[in-house]
């Protein structure tokens, strides 16, 4: 029989102030896989309970606490599926850990933990539980990033030689962490965020986004760290260079004090026949380049595209998808996964879908981002 | 005491095939507001009962036949509270007036309704009724739409003296109809789509785009439609001169046989001191230039951007939002006029959202336009 | 043995506060094959003996007259080549006459005349002459509109549906003819500039690309012409539709109303496979659009390109060239033209430089805008 | 009295099969002010001599060597007035102190010399001879770039916190060298190009109009040098981090084997205020970026632009000026200098023209940039 009710989620953290709480509940219903029935979106119980209501939630499954939360929907008949992690980044390993303890998948955000000492504890955590854990990688979820993953695959670009990712925002030019700002003040709080400021809350992406789409792993770096609003306490500025394992090359430049900048995430990747350009800002179109013949820029939609660029395709060429649609795409995919591990498939997780393996890679690269810069040196992976 | 609970959709088509169905479900329950529990998606029971299924609805409540679908819906406790009307053309009008007769608010596709004799007829219904009623131009729910409409309004471009408004697309080059696409199908065929091809499936929405956004009624035309593809039954494309109210001019330009082109919507506004131009596959940007400045690009999510603009953006600069979260904007809206109707406001829908006196203008539109075409002169409309 | 010195030019115009002056002596010696050597640049000797001053020329060359130059010139061993007309509208036919009965060939500015009557008895002075004559349609000679009309001729697009040019300025959007600026002054002075205003101007360029890219020629045509500047006495803003011979249908569109544009050429053209787009500020790169398959971008410099593009591209792919750089196009081909007349050859002038027919059409043009305009109905040519 | 004769020109090199000699005699005679006369175009007499036909000149005066160049041409009364050097790399030292020392002021490929010792020798050259020099550092004759410069000048944009240039090639993705092409073959060999391949030839480029733009001087670099296509004798790729003598980082990054790419030099700056953006492929646009209001783009031609970029503009807007344009704005500012110079102006030379202050330092970043990749480490300016 087919398990054809939706999966329950509940949420830690993404209560009120956090953008991306909303964003995790639609995100995970827009297909219809998947319902937020649960939650412990605040430490406040009143607060939590305000988000579960705001939420549309039965309020009595709000909790303030989330050992609370998982104890109780254990108990329940209609429990919880799996937890979203929605926190600070200090709390993604004690509650992924007491998530899987208790029997329940999770739902990660990024980085997989504060520190690389933590993921390794979180890694044995998962192997142990042998239960689904994917991490969101969101720009993971765009058709066109499938695309381009595709085109590397396929060997169309010949040898990989060079690759340059960039994620530039300017929302935190100015010390905002001293405003009052949620988003900005744990942010800048080591003890909340963990070492890497930049590096870690979008560098990890642009790492992600180069390694997702090249299948090429980075095995050397030499990064330049640096703080550029006075008195802020973390990194918020990088650069750095990079060496793949097939011998390409690379720049990753990351930055939230670009002034002027949204969310300006950027991967090319040149090989020796020819290269390819994405852009978060314009994610329905992928820009491929040869040698010599036009610049051809692959539509969302085209019949044309990859297999894989399709599947994640929900409307027809010109009727633009974006962020939310994207994160959708690893909820259904992990919907996917989570399914086929209930059946009891060896490897359940689609291969798409960044798990435990990017939740490692992501936390070695801050740590060893830091270690280079702190060395001004070239240090290897 | 605030009405909390989710409105109840009650669909009728957007069974198999429509892909305009499952957009509908996915936009109107996008910002928790609305829950899609019933439908008559299908004149066939069984075709009806799947599409359910496939929506996660109660099977019970998926009825073969809209009347039936009413009248149930209607005796129960927790019955639909509007119906959203995703058919071809030719079902727009029975349904409403059914749904409307049947103390239903009704969300219907454009264009109202098969025929402008038909739109007078529901025009009447609508009045007599006194139910919300909301027409689907998803384009008008765009950020950057209401930040063009914004900018109109405010005289910042001095008085318009002219608009070009275009809507181009390529997927009926050939006859698709004769293969037996569905959506292709029924447009093709006059007793199901009304007279108005092209014309009526996409000129509308740039008529609408183009008074939504100006506040400016089009006053006279001069169309020339046309049938490219051989054998196909109506209009596939249209070129239109316009004259406006304040007697500014105008270009009006719709073809489903621009090869190449996917949804190309895209709305120019020229005043004496600067213009605006608005693409839909960029729709996250607006241009605004003037007579001697520099060219501004206004990105979503800006803090510049006008109180409505900015009240329609979910995500932070730089996320883009697309075509289903500017669909979700207008069920919104609805579901805010359906709660102020309910509490027995006066004028109870958000002026921002298109209803019946644009749906009677779109339909005015289409038979003006093929008047027009027909005598090769201008029309008044 | 072959003519290695340069042609000698002569100007009749393009002095003081003429902006065309300086880039025609620029774009006529650019490729090392002209060079300017007299000229009748004003009516006043003393203005025209400065501007050749300016242009680095004898000054006893500089001539008040142009009926003088012609004999002067005439007289001289060493005498001018050819004339080129770089005055208001009024005079091209006078000056054109005159330069061919005095035996010199004759580049112009477009439009070929003030008036429809006035072309056809130019048509009959060149044919009576036999001597070379082309007009300056510069965006003719851009490497990417003669890719254009490569691809158009290949029939890769198949039969050609629909056409969309426009040409849209803003630079005339205020009465900039009242406050003395001299290109404004004669431009909206029926007596300097004949009777088509923007559609004269500019609206000839759209009328021309559009036949010259895609080799068919316009038919029928039902055009507004308008004047938008109040006191203005010639029209500022024009919009038609178009029929063109093969059943094909279209837009065209020009404005020097516009606020905020600059000089936007744009042309697309839609056949049953595929289209094409070009725009002239961006004219290095050509758009070409498939049905079902990636959107191509072809570059400039690529060795892919037609050879009629390749051979009118002076730089390696990624260094611009820009309206000057096409404008010596047509020059160099005028060159060849004229070299090809003086050995005698049959059809001297190369096909892709536009010459008397199109001026005829383009006056044909005018001339059948404004009737079209003034009896607000479809018109033939 | 004023000198109104045109500047006279003598070029070493620029012969058969070099691209750039035909672009210095268009771009230097552009604006009328200068003309080629002379030229050692070959060391082979028949290939000079053809070279001097092909252009132009008496042929007389197109020599086998650069030493009976300068030789006869001092002796001459209408004698050349510079020397303009289009030669590979290693002749640019003996050759441009031959002509200082013969008395003729110089206009010189970059880089500037083959090393840095060389540079140094040059330097003490320039000085000693008190004659003009200019670097052709092309994109510094972009108007948008001047508008670039301005902005940064102005402080607008705040402290300057980040820079990131790139120069993006994929003309050497493959061995071009081997095939016989002249101008892959000198750059490929170190004894005619000196040690920076491509980090000498476009590198040096981007580091140029990064300095030139800010005003800002690096101080520190991390570069890694690459090269990529097998046998290959010299650098093809580079990466490098940079540090700012005012406290900025960023990034340089230079390509020849970036397959796909064109021409692709970009230029961003972040301040704390706002940034720019400005890419050589779209020259007549620039993109000014800030905290929280719209994008800004700056079009070449418009009034609101600085006296600068207006300065060295010559069409109004909408009319695309391209890479010769710069060229010629260079030898334009070259000429101004050459006239204030024999009038005996102090520094003469025109702020904006790069000279040889620029040329040392770029043969100083190409130094230390070897240095750096070499010793994998941050290295001092």
């Amino acid at each position: 029989m087919t398990e054809t009710r939706k999966l329950r989620m509940g949420m830690v953290g993404g209560g009120p102030g956090a953008f991306i709480g909303p964003v995790h509940k639609i995100a995970a219903e827009l297909d219809g896989r998947i319902e937020l029935v649960a939650g412990a979106f605040s430490q406040s119980a009143e607060r939590s309970r305000a988000a579960g209501i705001s939420f549309g939630i039965d309020p009595s499954r709000a909790y303030a606490d989330y050992g609370e939360m998982l104890a109780a929907e254990r108990a329940r008949k209609d429990g919880i599926d799996f937890v979203v992690i929605a926190t600070p980044n200090h709390m993604h390993l004690p509650v992924a850990k007491a998530a899987l303890e208790a029997g329940f998948a999770v739902v990660s955000d990024k980085p997989a933990t504060a520190t690389y000492a933590e993921v390794l504890e979180l890694e044995a955590a998962v192997a142990k539980a042998g239960l689904p854990y994917a991490l969101t990688h969101t720009y993971a979820g765009y058709a066109l990033v499938r695309e381009a993953r595709a085109v590397c695959a396929s060997g169309a670009l010949g040898p990989i030689r060079k690759v340059a990712v960039e994620y530039m925002q300017g929302w935190l030019s100015g010390a905002l962490e001293n405003t009052g700002q949620k988003q900005a003040a744990w942010r800048s709080d080591p003890a909340l965020n963990g070492p890497g400021g930049c590096i870690g809350d979008i560098g990890t992406h642009a790492f992600h986004l180069l390694e997702y789409v090249t299948g090429l792993e980075v095995k050397g770096m030499n990064a330049a760290l640096r703080t550029v609003v006075k008195g802020r306490r973390l990194d918020d500025d990088c650069n750095a260079m990079l060496r793949l394992k097939n011998g390409a090359t690379g720049v990753l430049m990351a930055s939230q004090v670009a002034a002027g900048e949204r969310n300006d995430v950027r991967l090319r990747v040149y090989g020796e026949k020819g290269s390819l350009d994405w852009r978060q800002e314009d994610p329905n179109r992928l820009r491929v380049k040869w040698l010599d013949g036009p610049e051809e820029i692959r539509h969302a939609g085209g019949n044309y595209l990859s297999e894989g660029a399709r599947a994640v395709t929900r409307l027809p060429g010109g009727h633009p998808e974006g962020y939310i649609e994207a994160f959708a795409v690893l909820y259904r995919e992990f919907a996917d996964g989570w399914l086929a591990w209930r059946r009891g498939e060896p490897d359940p997780l689609p291969a798409t879908l960044p798990g435990i393996v990017a939740g490692v890679r992501g936390m070695r690269f801050i740590e060893r981002a830091i270690e280079s810069s702190r060395q001004e040196k070239w240090v290897e992976f």
